[in-house]
């Protein structure tokens, strides 16, 4: 077992992008667990868009100040316990942060399957998996022979609330960048139709894949995509806030759609955010559905691993330049 | 009765605020009913601000082009009648246009109680009191104790929803064009507090007004009231958005409000629009309720009526220039 503590700290505020540079090495040792408490190794971190939108302003946590160890969340292994119920070996899932060695409570991580692959713990089977399960299922509603639109398709939640779109007996269009990710949504995760949200018709191109309007979306984006969803939506859509990536590396908040209102009100359109949080108490429900569609491969779950702490700050600026197939993830040790 | 039949024609497309010189005057003769239809004429007519948004755009209803007898709801008297059940005398509610006579069928109108003052029918008891009862109580949802915000409050509907929202249970707060009607808000209509929108303090006079923050906001308005009512808005808040007057006169659709995204999914903010005709099948408990609350006096039902079919136009203009405290109708006859 290593002897030190290595730790990426949010070092400055990023202007625009987010880069490896907003991020400083740090090495320290390795904390001792107090009464009740538990020194936990990082086994995988969560890259997640919302590490972006935590730096830039207060969301449903507080603006993350320069110089605290980055926050993320992530799947570790107990090493030393002083807590009843977890002992050395659990695996637990939690804010381990963008470190090798964190202390943790009983209040602080919930305990996790030991045989299962620790990117499905963190992906499919984890926070990702619910939230699109959560946001499909409970706020976009699509019904069976409805046409279910998901925005940044290829991505973690997207990925799978556009495959549980389809288990639900919808029309399901992916929206993603560029043709590669397009044909691969249609390929490989069975979508009906898939949009290239760069192409200069990409408001054409998702009315073509609409033909029938579109009856709920699963908005991860916000931003032209979310205009073009708006625009195209039948009376009684349904609008999925999930997140807006297309916003997060801004300096000010984003306008709202052009329009919105004369839609919302014309076309009767329910728009409505949501947080996995709040779905916390039913989530064992959840989760059993998603380990069988998952076990009969009903549903895929793609996931793109970066090996090394090291490399986690890289990590988050690669996915906001879109180079991961699902979950992303890094894989600490 | 007279032998020529008044019509006002929409004539031009307003740039910007809708003035009379949109309307023409026309004179014709009394239309004569067909098999199945019925001959009525105009007692009182609805001045909403829907007329301006049918003169700029697509809405729940097809743009108005120039050269049509202006639409408009009313409540009119049957003249001669070839349909079943409907006879001279009846007064009955429908698009009546802004005219003295027009020809109606069984379908196109509503038999409604002779002995009720027309002005109630149109209003607190109309298409006005219902559309406040049911985006209030089926969208916005305020619950007793909570909050609730209500922009056009000394407007026809939102003087209704916001007293609803007394009935509730709710600490109401309603927003108003100057120090008079604001007044009047807390005065007559029993409300905990007003914000005078056009006070240069306008965020941190509705911040006083609601301690506590904002659970449901009833939106007739849209714009910068819309944008403060989010920013103090509560987590799981709801917004009905019903109408945004602010924008009915652009020539262009507004920008939707700065910061919108983020809102709604840190909040986890509902905004859904509505329209009183998805309700219709249940009007008759929504009627009930609003006829035993005012007759009971607990409902008020301000009205602002203008005498004369030739002076529908500026009534229009007025209404927008903020003329009336509650329902604006026009008496025809």
């Amino acid at each position: 077992m290593p002897s030190i503590n290595r730790q990426w700290l949010f070092a400055s505020r990023p202007e625009g992008a987010v880069t490896a540079k907003n991020f400083e090495r740090r090495e320290g040792p390795i904390p001792e667990p107090g009464a009740n408490e538990m020194l936990v190794r990082t086994r995988m971190i969560s890259i997640a868009p919302a590490n972006r939108a935590w730096m830039q302003g207060v969301t449903y946590r507080d603006k993350l100040e320069p110089g605290v160890v980055m926050p993320g969340s992530g799947v570790a292994e107990v090493v030393r316990s002083n807590v009843a119920g977890f002992n050395q070996g659990d695996i637990v899932e939690g804010t381990v942060g963008w470190q090798d060695y964190s202390i943790q409570t009983a209040a602080s991580v919930r305990k996790r399957d030991q045989a299962t692959p620790h990117e499905a713990l963190i992906g499919v089977l984890g926070g990702t998996g619910l939230t699109a399960y959560f946001g499909t299922l409970d706020v976009a509603r699509p019904l069976p022979g409805e046409t279910f639109v998901v925005s940044a398709a290829a991505g973690a939640v997207g990925s799978i609330a556009a495959q549980i779109g389809k288990i639900a007996g919808c029309r399901v269009v992916g929206v993603a960048g560029g043709a590669e990710k397009c044909a691969w949504l249609v390929r490989e995760l069975g979508l009906d139709a898939a949009v290239d949200y760069r192409s200069p018709t990409m408001l054409d191109d998702m009315r073509k894949a609409c033909p029938d309007g579109i009856d709920s979306y699963f908005d991860n984006t916000g931003g032209a995509i979310l205009d073009a969803a708006l625009a195209l939506m039948n009376e009684h859509g349904r609008v999925a806030s999930c997140g807006y990536i297309s916003q997060y590396n801004d300096e000010k908040p984003g306008p709202g759609p052009a329009g919105l209102l004369q839609m919302l009100v014309s076309k009767r359109i329910r728009m409505e955010g949501f947080l996995l949080m709040d779905y916390f108490p039913q989530r064992e429900k959840a989760e059993k559905a998603l380990k069988a569609w998952h076990a009969s491969g009903l549903l895929k779950a793609p996931v793109h691993i970066v090996e090394g702490l090291d490399n986690t700050p890289q990590a988050l600026a690669d996915m906001f330049a879109g180079a991961n197939l699902g979950k992303f993830v890094v894989r600490v040790s």
